[in-house]
């Protein structure tokens, strides 16, 4: 990253966006493309089995279908690509738990199959996989986890550690054949919280040609959610911190999410119990309001906001390349050696 | 079909087998080989819901992974070409049920992503989608059957109507947009069993260019089961009621399949009652040993014996090139036609 001050105005960037949460429909992928977004990965499952996620992942067919003059589905880099020519947004498939497997490793070839391209090992909940970053004891990667993830390498599927403990993430990392992601997490050194990554974990997924998704989820952004500039000096600092290569986007998003979703994201079947999920009630920005909305800053109440990113990174010294490689480009590769690294269909 | 009683031997001839019924292993897959079989479709589903489909549809990938030199996956014609190419053994995933849908209909698209290219509406029960031949009242296409036909079509599904009534067979000929097929079953015309169909049915399925595979069970061939010539003969008579284009084989043979397979397939989990499945306790080869063996006439004790039936047919009378379409040059311009003719993946 150079330190230049001012900069031209960037050529429309190929925005990818590496996580949001839904729940989605036509406007939702009106504000994709307000954004300039030319792809987002829409979560699928949360703590959903295998027949919800299907259920799931056939409405999803059915809503693209539906809107396949804003939307398509993606199954390849390739397909990104030919979103960003058809000015459409592509929609990558993915998991936020592996409970969708129920239990079994062949099902991630099945779920592959299905267009699932990113799955977490955990959600909030210590796994049959792995270990939480919100459990007080993180077991690290199990026996059936290293499994999971040999798996997912050999299918093409992206193994995503946002939600995972330390010691589980570091285990995925140099366990996976194929470079990882934490598709929506910052830094714990710049934003204490279990939710954000220490810089030990980052650099090591760095190391292996990882990306970090930075999030702009408030709960876990603390006052870098503040404004868009306050959000870029988080960009500027990670990228200090792993390298421009590494850094990525990974808002978090749900506009459209009520207190439905979120009691369902926050508790599952697994708790009758109070759950804020990453709110732990430190967080400046928490407050009433954090049961509804798009669950980011005020600058971001939905996906159009992100079509300032790229400008205003540049603004904070960013290359154009630098900016392009952080809005998308970096996400794109990645896809790439993943989704092409794997056999699956 | 000309009468000319000799002719020469036929080049190797493309052989598909319609149906099988399993369990496979590494000795069935040398079978295949043996018997010159290029494609064959294997069942995996007679009651099995959503979950217990994709076991074995894991199970199967597994198997195919773990016997590469001898087997592959079929998911498109061209696939079968290039199994004939590489000397292997071609394997078309089918269900012989609709229950793998769980009563979903975009359960329909997920399962194609998975692999599964044949499906029937009903096995031997009346089910939400039409009617089994085995009930005393066949209701027809039901509303959803005729909504998972459209969906079938869509994708590029086979429609397999060899278990279901008569008048779920007509309706499904006339409302299906791509040909659909009797995957095993024969002229009733010829062993009145109520599992074979009728001329009306066969001529109705062979005027939208659908195919009749032809099975070697014993229980619906009746004499045609004593031998390969008897069984020829069989093909012969069907080739002259519906034209040469529209009859294949689909023998319905399960070499490995013992009494727990069989008590599976009749009774699945609908009656604790006595059920023998097509054997009616009519047919000259029903006896004692229906519960175990390939099912099939002794001729047939495995797919081995299927190397024979091109050049008897040529004894028949039959012109290589009809012997050819008849071994499995017909399923392959079917498949083409149906798997090409959807948009699935």
């Amino acid at each position: 990253m150079t330190t230049t001050a001012t900069a031209p105005a960037l050529d429309t960037p190929l925005v990818i966006d590496g996580l949001q949460c839904g729940p989605y429909d036509r406007d939702t992928f009106l504000q994709l493309r307000a954004g300039g977004v030319t792809c987002a990965t829409a979560t699928v499952a949360f703590w959903e089995d295998a027949i919800e996620t299907m259920d799931a992942l056939a409405a999803w067919n059915d809503l693209l279908a539906a809107n396949s003059d804003l939307v398509m589905p993606a199954r390849t880099a390739a397909d990104v690509e030919r979103a960003k020519e058809q000015d459409r947004t592509a929609i990558l498939l993915g998991a936020q738990n592996a409970s969708p497997l129920q239990g079994r490793l062949g099902f991630v070839r099945l779920f592959h199959d299905m267009g699932l391209r990113v799955m977490q090992l955990t959600y909030n909940n210590n796994t049959e996989f792995g270990g939480s970053c919100y459990e007080e004891s993180d077991p690290g990667l199990t026996r059936f986890g290293r499994e999971v993830v040999r798996e997912m390498n050999a299918v093409g599927m992206l193994v995503d550690l946002s939600h995972s403990g330390e010691r589980t993430r570091r285990d995925a990392i140099e366990h996976s054949a194929l470079p990882v992601a934490l598709t929506h997490a910052n830094p714990r050194s710049l934003y204490d919280h279990p939710r954000n990554a220490d810089d030990t974990t980052l650099k090591a997924l760095a190391a292996r040609d990882g990306v970090v998704g930075l999030a702009t989820y408030r709960s876990i952004c603390g006052h870098y959610a503040r404004s868009l500039d306050d959000w870029c000096s988080m960009v500027a600092r990670t990228v200090d911190l792993v390298g421009v290569r590494h850094v990525a986007i990974g808002t978090d998003l749900s506009p459209k999410a009520g207190a439905a979703e979120f009691t369902w994201m926050r508790k599952g079947r697994w708790t009758r119990g109070e759950q804020r999920g990453a709110d732990l009630g430190t967080s400046p920005a928490s407050g009433s309001d954090t049961n509804s909305g798009s669950g980011s800053g005020e600058w971001l109440a939905d996906a159009s906001g992100l079509a300032e990113v790229a400008d205003r990174l540049v603004g904070f010294g960013f290359t154009p390349d630098e900016a392009h490689a952080v809005v998308g480009g970096n996400w794109l590769r990645l896809y790439a050696a993943v989704f092409e690294g794997g056999d699956g269909s």
